[in-house]
């Protein structure tokens, strides 16, 4: 960046003028994480939640593009001229693949929707924005989030000015006596939760996943209690070992669940194409009911129009070309995920064996898929070990605490599995044992940088 | 659209609780042009400001992604990793096509700026979302816009909740004294007036340009008054005749300007790639003085996250075989523009010659580019119209009244002319006179639909 700072003029503006969530701490932290990285481009690195990117290859946008444009012409039964007008216009506002997606979701998640009820967005992260922007009509409307919890969605709900209310997700992936007591607590004091955000497969950034029987709880509560459930799942494709559980879509009887889906780490991140499944009915002032993704399409028409055609045809053409399938398309992928992971819960284990002094007071949670493990503690991880960690051991993770809104997992960091290599994993895991012989000899000090 | 109505099933939201957004009569009466559009698809249509697409070719986007795979390599010094990358991953969140838009700015428009000014979008609308979140703080921030306005900046403030204050723009395309006058009207109530919107070249819907003299005062204003200009520039390049007029930030020397930037017209809508350069000095709480497009970025970073790379891509490659210069790419296309421009104005003389009975009350303005121009009428020129017009007459165009939020613009229609052939428009200006005549019949009612 360059430095505004060196010009003698006075500034032309103040944050204090400006959206409140410019001066959020938590944008101050990820600068400083994203600072960390650029600083110690030769560290290993545990931090990125990015998908491997080796089997990829810039042929491939060329073939996903012409195979997306012969689908179009074979099976949609567009002519050549229809086709170019496709890829170079303006489009429909909820997007031109969410036939593509219904068939997806019936092939890898058994759920059957109508593609009507697809928003197909910019990115998962634009998906939240629209659904928190319609049910944000005022100021008593409130959200809940499983914490820790994706820093996505408390951005989408920053601006839009809609307070997150944490519910503990401490043990099993969610405390569903906590989200009934937040619910209610918030109800008694004016206010409405519109909707509960969970991750339920091998969540960002704790690991964890829901079993089936807390699944069918946690529907049961939101109908009791009134309020929708975001279900977020990135990573529910990659199951490391058991079968797969259903999402909580698939379970979904009473249209409860609105589906947040994203293409970042199944297709790939470049294509910022993601989609949101609202099949929600919705009354109008006029009568007339329509489902919550035209309501969606309509707040998308006023913020982005549309998803770029071109980048939705990269991420159609995937799709077509692997049978509607990205378990199919991510063959690879899934075994090398499942592989890492594996290779860093035994690198713990023989790391920190039970019983030997260095190990005590440390613990992980075993992840059976997805790309991420939480490390607990005896001693505060922050950024400052992070930076000293870099600097020291060459090794990067991320503070949990950035995902607790500063509040928690003072004691815990995230470690990522998805672009390490084997040969990274094994030499990250022993500089990370040195970082934590050196934080625990009693005289350790952390030296001022 | 399914018609969930049908179901037995009671709604299981009501827009009542959702954000008021969704029940603005602009968006069920862009419902209704489209709907009109579609149910007579073979009528003659000046209704789209689409560009024209027919010198587009599939193989270009092939072209332009390989153009700007060789530019990362060869003159940004990129290995073939570090290509992959850019095009796979998540992207910097300004953007990666920053440098060549600065470069494109210089050869284009005469204006000089730091790339690290510019924060690449989600298509323009995003850029204008993204200044106006920035922008208001709270109840008290309002914007203003020079009447008739594009309705894609009313549906951004509506999305942030910030009034919009008409200023008028009768004339020569704005009215000083009512922008001063507005402004300090805001501020006796207590309002803060942040910005004013304004198209200053071929203005959608007017097709008005501001000249240079109009351009300095405005410059003086915004300085005196205090607020910002938010110029947006979709339709600059497409000049019919003479020379063009700098750009209100080509003028700009106290940084008072913040530009709005589209691709959609001169390059691809398909790519959704705008862009903002806001070179504005914003001190934070800490001390630390930033660009406002560093805090546009912490936005977008809740928004969409980042634009993707691969539609910025194409643009980029596009910029980067025209050796940076729209203008050059857009040799056909200007010429073509132009003549449309031409021959609707000729047509229109002829149609309706002064002095003849059927023209008694008929005038146009007469653009010299763009895509727009607007006809004034003796009647009112209402929805209705609009569909018996297409009904009856087989021809397409907007209501005026559409771009004044329902208060103005009655008697007023906007033509486009970007979309149609020579063919089209002596065809439609046919029907458009035939209407008129109609219309005008002394025993004149319109039809029960």
């Amino acid at each position: 960046m360059t430095s505004p700072r060196a010009d003698a003029h006075p500034a032309d503006l103040s944050t204090e003028h400006l959206h409140s969530a410019l001066e959020d701490p938590a944008l101050a932290s990820m600068n400083f994480l994203n600072e960390v990285a650029n600083r110690y481009p030769d560290a290993i690195s545990f931090a990125p939640g990015r998908p491997f990117e080796e089997y990829f290859q810039i042929e491939d946008v060329h073939r996903y593009l012409r195979v997306f444009c012969e689908y179009l012409e074979q099976e949609r039964g567009l002519s050549p001229a229809e086709v170019r007008r496709t890829l170079y216009q303006y489009g429909r506002t909820k997007g031109i693949v969410h036939e593509l997606i219904a068939r997806n979701l019936t092939e890898d998640e058994g759920i059957t929707i109508d593609p009507e009820s697809v928003v197909v967005t910019v990115g998962c992260q634009e998906a939240m924005y629209l659904v928190l922007r319609a049910l944000r009509a005022d100021e008593r409307d409130v959200l809940l989030a499983v914490r820790p919890t994706y820093v996505g969605i408390d951005g989408a709900a920053r601006l839009v000015d809609m307070p997150v209310l944490p519910v503990s997700g401490e043990g099993p992936g969610i405390d569903l006596d906590d989200l009934i007591r937040q619910v209610r607590r918030a109800r008694a004091a004016g206010l409405r939760p519109r909707a509960c955000y969970v991750m339920p497969d091998f969540a960002n950034p704790s690991g964890t996943s829901l079993d089936l029987a807390l699944r069918h709880q946690l529907l049961e509560i939101a109908e009791e209690e009134d309020f929708l459930l975001l279900e977020d799942n990135p990573y529910g494709l990659f199951n490391g070992g058991d079968d797969r559980v259903p999402t909580l879509k698939a379970l979904d009887r009473r249209r409860r669940v609105v589906y947040l889906g994203s293409f970042a780490k199944t297709a790939l991140p470049g294509a910022r194409v993601g989609y949101a499944i609202a099949d929600q009915r919705v009354a109008g002032r006029s009568g007339a009911v329509e489902l919550l993704a035209d309501q969606l399409s309509k707040i998308k028409s006023m913020l982005t129009v549309n998803t770029s055609p071109i980048a939705q045809a990269v991420v159609g053409g995937k799709l077509v070309e692997h049978g509607y399938s990205l378990l199919a398309a991510n063959v690879q992928e899934r075994k090398l995920y499942a592989a890492n992971m594996t290779q860093l819960l035994h690198g713990l284990a023989r790391h920190f064996p039970a019983g030997a002094t260095a190990a005590e007071g440390i613990s992980w949670n075993a992840p059976t898929g997805g790309f991420f493990a939480v490390v607990t503690l005896p001693f505060v991880a922050d950024d400052a070990l992070l930076a000293y960690s870099a600097r020291r051991h060459g090794v990067l993770w991320t503070p949990m605490s950035h995902f607790y809104g500063g509040t928690g997992g003072h004691h815990q960091l995230r470690l990522a599995t998805s672009l390490v290599t084997s040969e990274q994993i094994e030499q990250g895991l022993g500089r990370f044992a040195a970082l934590v012989a050196d934080r625990t000899r009693t005289d350790w000090q952390l030296p001022a940088t």
